[in-house]
């Protein structure tokens, strides 16, 4: 792998000495700003190896730079690198590992910033590349400002890695091994699947009442047409899903609102060969007239003079760059953020249908799992476990696939956060220690997003006592109790503190927003209280936010932990709370004065799949805690029991037994 | 009081008229934008006869002013009115009384900002009136913009009270009694108390050396000129202390830094009358020249042209405005904030003997007050309880007077949550429910502030059960442990969780920085999760940082609740936790790996005062409340006991009892 990668580094270097770039930026997205991208738009894997959905490269020309100053101490490391951040740096460590690639760990103290980077080692008049499709106008704002300040060019218009992989991946086409085209294989094609109408009786709320309610939203915004790029945006407000991006039911489009005398205009600019015939007539009964997905530059191109509101983050700096200067740019994140993000009753109902089905496959796959790991016959690998967890998933009524890769990691390879077992990995499960299984599926209902970390075995004092710990920040953070108001940086304490106190930590965030039958990320909920400068750009939980609940730990070249839940914002019942509460209570929801806050909010655990109680030390829970343990696996036994066999069903009570 | 107070507002619509002003703004401030003012300022209360310490009036020359547009909900209620925070909603409310004026709740839902209601209540070309000298640039800059928008005129140079308080004062002075004068009484002088050099064994670092830090931390910021106006800025930073403020050890000056071709010049602008010609020596000789205090003025107009570092929040708007244009303003918090806001060492060990004398005579006051409750010969009442407590205070050394005025607030009174005992209100205590208790104290080595709620006798189970959730609150914000980085927005949930699980809430803040031997209330440290959007401008806690925790809980005309101490952050050492645990731990502070923190850190219990077990139902308490109580108790007996008399120290066992 690193050789290949060598020779493709190679070959960028020859084509940036031929184009006079001193360096490259290689950012990991698509046109669209997307978390995970389809394979055509992986240049930063194809030219650094590392497959990671997050992390940025810098290539210079020369593999050994020169700082331009003396104030830099790190003058004979390589300069060439990935950044990325604390989920990757095991993963990144290891793919990086020949490419003569150095990790820089964003977030880390003293690891510069790329533009820090790039001013260290390119002087005066120095010309960098990069592709202004693939990063948004706020990030190409800022990187362009900062290099300005130390005369150093950016090209955005420069696709050097998409230059490299078309011509002579092309030429590679034709031969027939990876080795023998130095390397160079062809790039796949740009996603073309198949779009097809979101149900309303799931989506809850129709297209046409989508639009009226968004074209509104617009113009309380002052503006008069609006661009919306985001991939989830689009097939949320559209009610319509497909399979463009791996794992993510999104079609690769973009669309734009104007309003014109006559009322509001809607295109939508996607390949037509996606859109069948019955979709497009749907589409156009509610006004929304589809364009090819080329198109969409003239359109920005020829916009008459208006106000038009875009998300700058969301938004490509090459889009942006198209429009002219006529029209007046508001700048504000896109309604349909907040819209898509607070669930409405029909997709909390679903999400609740989705997460039983959830809970009855990984029922059975954790009794499954639990009951074969110490049987020597049946030889259960990391890789196939995923594949018993998919097919029981599969038997589940409106599946519609995995919502993310399935991570499901034994032992010390947990520790690599965002772990993916390959042929190469891929190891067999032993009835001790720890394995993880982070997984989630859609169904037509909604999606999900669950880890639970199962002993198979004998535990080390350390992965019990760590497990405990975990748990109990799960627990604090799921059971908060809190006025509207309050948003991720105030609650995030909760999930860390048992670890703090411990002395340790998990470096990634605690949680993030789920959408309905969409991607598994989603924002603008967030739990992280590093956060704090942008809390401004966290909104507040509220009622119908569906947002992951996620502590770890992890323990490099030992065990690695994460409990993590689906969290539904709720208002909060306190009668609920009085009655379950041993203690008798004068409070009483109607209560209210100046004191008594009416508008409480609190989380549901929407999965409802048990902790493994191997993994706790019951002795160190105090009684909230049990009470919180015992009262979820109640529930879980009671709905979860109906849908097992005999054998499974004896289990899980002891699975969801009092402790 | 009110009939008073109607007869100067009718004086001051004369003047209005006269001046042909159609609404005057009248806040609470001196030329400092102090929090607490001496009595020459007190323009707000003289007009308004509210004596809180936060509030502004605005005051309408009609009586009943009608609105210029249709859309306004309030048109039949007076508009003239006061703006205060829901500290003083109880006690405005009551001292507004017939005065015609209107309590406006600040940030209580629908409450408009003082700007909004001008605007609706005036039209284009209306007049409003403001003392530019008691208002900070921001603020000015805020409202002037915001009015403009309308038409209306904001004149800052227009001080009608203070020329109300001033002339009229005058003649008034000339009368005997208040009743003959129309209400109206002489203007208090200027403050002018003696100033004197605050050692540099208490203070810790010389005077010399923080200027040398301070113009070095100028420099960084690109300016080479700093004004600095905050009172306990320049108290710190020159080693000063005086008593021009009510309980605030400060002295009525500006301080002026400028970098010369030869270095630093620093000018101190006070009442030479103030300064004896020692301290006048002293300061000379670390560069700082005394020049009186009305030439501040003069110094800005002849600024010559340089980059001036000054806080617009800070800066009264009449000063700002007489900067020469030629001078580039530089805006940012003063220096000084951070560099008085974490405690050296001296200061750390000062404040912990500070808290130990404090105790010391807390510890007996509330031994005195428990014991003679019941006693109906001494008939004990909150201002002679006040007196009581002052005495003891008084017999500790280096205690220099009070921090503030003492609350000390019997049964329903306490639900005022800034009360304070007036001859008119003062009332028994009686051997049955809470007196709620917040005072603090002076000394040469460092400042207190605590609130104990003590029962008196039989309590209701409402007060036991909410006053053992405020404790429950308390304890679990002092016993945090978090790495750096974060501030009081992401600890604040920890105070408010106990009464939010009941449906309860508190509306002040949770905590509030203190200075050493100086104000009381000191930035930027601040514990209040509805500061989300301000958390870029709350700093993370730092080691060395004196933050309040104040959880409480107000029944209005019933009782009040408040548990308050000082907690100074510190680093956190994993060996304590090890050693009173008694679970075996593996953890170590040298353990420096990935996952442990290394900068963790915690709070410590600076105040030394038992928590009245009376007021606290056990049964609901977890462990680890049990243990923190345990353990605090257990050392304020240890080191409290051996200065208490043997029927003080016996009670004190039984008080400081585990539980």
């Amino acid at each position: 792998m690193s050789n290949t990668i060598s020779e493709r580094i190679e070959k960028l270097r020859a084509l940036m000495a031929e184009k006079r770039y001193d360096a490259v930026i290689v950012p990991t997205g698509d046109y669209h700003m997307s978390e995970y991208t389809g394979d055509y738009f992986k240049c930063r894997e194809f030219i650094t190896g590392f497959t990671g959905s997050a992390g940025t490269a810098v290539i210079f020309r020369e593999a050994q730079q020169t700082p331009h100053t003396d104030e830099i101490p790190e003058t004979n490391r390589p300069v060439s690198g990935l950044w990325t951040d604390s989920r990757y740096f095991i993963q990144a460590k290891s793919q990086l590992k020949g490419t003569g690639l150095s990790l820089f760990k964003t977030g880390e103290p003293g690891t510069p910033s790329i533009t820090e980077h790039l001013a260290c080692y390119l002087g005066e008049g120095a010309r960098v590349a990069c592709d202004g499709r693939v990063i948004s106008f706020d990030t190409f704002a800022q990187w362009y400002d900062f290099l300005e300040e130390y005369g150093i060019e950016l090209d955005e218009q420069a696709d050097l890695i998409g230059e490299l992989w078309d011509i002579t991946g092309k030429q590679a086409a034709t031969d027939i091994s990876e080795k023998a085209n130095n390397g160079l294989i062809p790039r796949p094609p740009m996603p073309k699947s198949h779009a097809y109408e979101y149900d309303v009786r799931y989506a809850g709320t129709s297209r046409a009442g989508k639009l009226e309610l968004l074209s509104r939203k617009i113009a309380d915004k002052g503006a008069g047409a609006h661009l919306l790029t985001s991939l989830d945006d689009i097939a949320w407000l559209l009610n319509i899903r497909a399979s463009d991006v791996h794992c993510n039911p999104v079609l690769l489009a973009y669309f734009l609102a104007e309003k014109d005398p006559d009322g509001w205009s809607y295109r939508l600019f996607a390949d037509p060969d996606s859109i069948g015939t019955d979709l497009m007539q749907a589409l156009l009964q509610d006004g929304v007239v589809l364009e090819p997905y080329d198109s969409i530059g003239s359109a920005m191109t020829n916009l008459s003079s208006r106000d038009l509101l875009l998300s700058a983050s969301e938004t490509n700096s090459y889009l942006y760059g198209l429009i002219p200067p006529s029209v007046y740019i508001i700048e504000d994140s896109n309604p349909t953020l907040m819209m898509k993000a607070v669930k409405n009753s029909v997709e909390c109902k679903g999400a609740r249908t989705a997460h039983l089905k959830d809970g009855i496959a990984l029922t059975k796959f954790m009794y499954w799992l639990k009951t074969n790991a110490a049987d020597s016959n049946i030889q259960i690998t990391e890789i196939s476990a995923a594949e018993k967890l998919y097919e029981l998933r599969s038997g589940q009524e409106n599946f519609m696939g995995n919502s993310f890769d399935p991570i499901i990691a034994y032992a010390d390879h947990a520790a690599i956060v965002h772990y993916q077992a390959t042929e190469e990995t891929n190891v067999p499960l032993e009835p001790k220690g720890l394995v993880l299984c982070d997984t989630g599926g859609h169904y037509l209902e909604g999606t999900t997003d669950v880890t639970r970390t199962i002993a198979l075995g004998p535990l080390t004092s350390e992965e019990l006592r760590m497990s405990t710990a975990v748990l109990q920040g799960h627990i604090a953070l799921a059971s908060a109790v809190f006025p509207y108001g309050l948003n991720g940086a105030n609650l995030d304490y909760l999930a860390h503190a048992p670890l703090w106190k411990l002395g340790k930590d998990y470096g990634h965030g605690t949680g993030h927003g789920v959408g309905h039958f969409l991607n598994v990320h989603e924002g603008p909920n967030y739990i992280h209280w590093t956060r704090n400068g942008n809390t401004g750009t966290t909104p507040p939980f509220e009622p119908g936010m569906i947002t992951s609940c996620e502590p770890g730990y992890y323990e490099d070249g030992k065990f690695g932990i994460r409990h993590e839940s689906l969290l539904l914002c709720v208002p909060y019942a306190l009668s609920h709370e009085t009655q379950t509460d041993e203690q008798s209570s004068e409070v009483s929801c109607n209560d209210a004065n100046e004191n008594s806050s009416s508008d409480l909010l609190c989380f549901e655990e929407l999965t409802l799949v048990p902790f493994d109680l191997d993994t706790v030390d019951i002795s160190v829970l105090n009684k909230q805690e049990k009470k919180f343990l015992n009262a979820y696996h109640k529930k879980i036994y009671a709905v979860i029991s109906p849908f097992l066999t005999q054998d499974e069903r004896d289990w899980l009570r002891q699975v969801c037994r009092p402790v």
